[in-house]
């Protein structure tokens, strides 16, 4: 049986992570890996119930604490029932998203500290961090035009947040690369797909060998 | 304006909490006071869709790390839209269960250590306890027998789990009322309604004079 692995890709809106998380699934089955593709907040049946009442826009919406909250109870499901079994029988996981986002967004600006996000984290899932986070990063100018491509809906709801507020988040996630330096791999992704593509499977070579 | 004050009814299922809940609240209004009676995990709207969440029985079911996160979450939105605020304008608050019964339900038995559990509750809730928790005590055959004469569903739902367990919990609502005994008052309340209802009274002196 292969060693499982649990990749995250992580940056904020409109730096590919999606397209990555494809390209870097379809490389690793293409070596023969069992791969599964998930992304938080989701990837079980409990956790996309808690993502649609995340994204619900009925009633008065969520307070910091109640959301840091639902996050946390999201992954610890994800955790329990989809990330733990599948590293347990040697696939690899490669996730849109985890700890760090709420880090990044629930965190500091959200009104928490990073101390109460992670006390969240290692009571639901036992402080699980990934073998690898790829933090993919472009310039500011780059994620825009990326998200004009969209559906409007998503570029409408990015678009109702201010610049400053990116810039924060882009910030926090460097913050949190610097601090941990074996555990990200901080890629430009300004480039082609291909040419990204190319840095992932780069930092992944220690974990590939 | 009057003093806003908080209540909350603890005890095993089958006590008589609710009972209790509207008499307390009747005798208040008779002495002119605001009361908001509430119930968890519920009492906002989003709360009541969390409570929804953790009742289904659709997929495989919560872990318990999971849900005592989304209990967690219930409890702070309560808290923030509906419980603080009422308090703030001098209302009373008569709640029935609060986070003694997600340290004597989740904790322990459930999976959790006490200090976890209120780890989440000073995390959402900045951990706001009541004024005076009322713990309602019966022999377990007098709760037995006051959840046969529910609808067939409550007796279902309780009558499949054992004695032991509902021994566990009121050993844990008990040894919590002995560690802070100037915060709960533990009433027997194996007799009418009437009587119970004067010791709710009695134990009240003290926030009422």
């Amino acid at each position: 049986m292969t060693q499982g692995r649990f990749i995250a890709l992580e940056g904020g809106e409109g730096v590919g992570k999606s397209t990555q998380g494809r390209m870097l699934a379809d490389a690793l089955r293409a070596r023969g890996l069992e791969v599964v593709t998930t992304r938080e907040p989701g990837g079980t049946t409990g956790a996309e119930a808690i993502r649609a009442m995340l994204l619900s826009t009925e009633g008065e919406g969520w307070g910091a604490r109640a959301e840091a909250l639902l996050f946390a109870a999201a992954r610890a499901d994800h955790v329990d029932k989809l990330i733990r079994p599948a590293i347990a029988r040697g696939a690899w996981v490669v996730c849109d998203r985890f700890v760090d986002s709420s880090r990044a967004y629930q965190g500091g600006g959200g009104g928490l500290t990073d101390d109460e996000i992670m006390a969240l984290h290692t009571i639901g899932s036992a402080g699980l961090l990934p073998d690898l986070t790829l933090l993919l990063t472009v310039e500011p100018e780059v994620a825009t035009e990326r998200l004009s491509l969209r559906d409007g809906d998503s570029a409408d709801r990015i678009g109702g947040r201010d610049a400053a507020y990116h810039r924060r988040v882009a910030e926090a996630f460097m913050r949190f690369a610097q601090a941990e330096p074996g555990r990200f791999a901080v890629i430009e992704a300004g480039g082609t797909p291909d040419d990204v593509h190319a840095g992932v499977i780069g930092s992944l070579a220690g974990l590939l060998s």
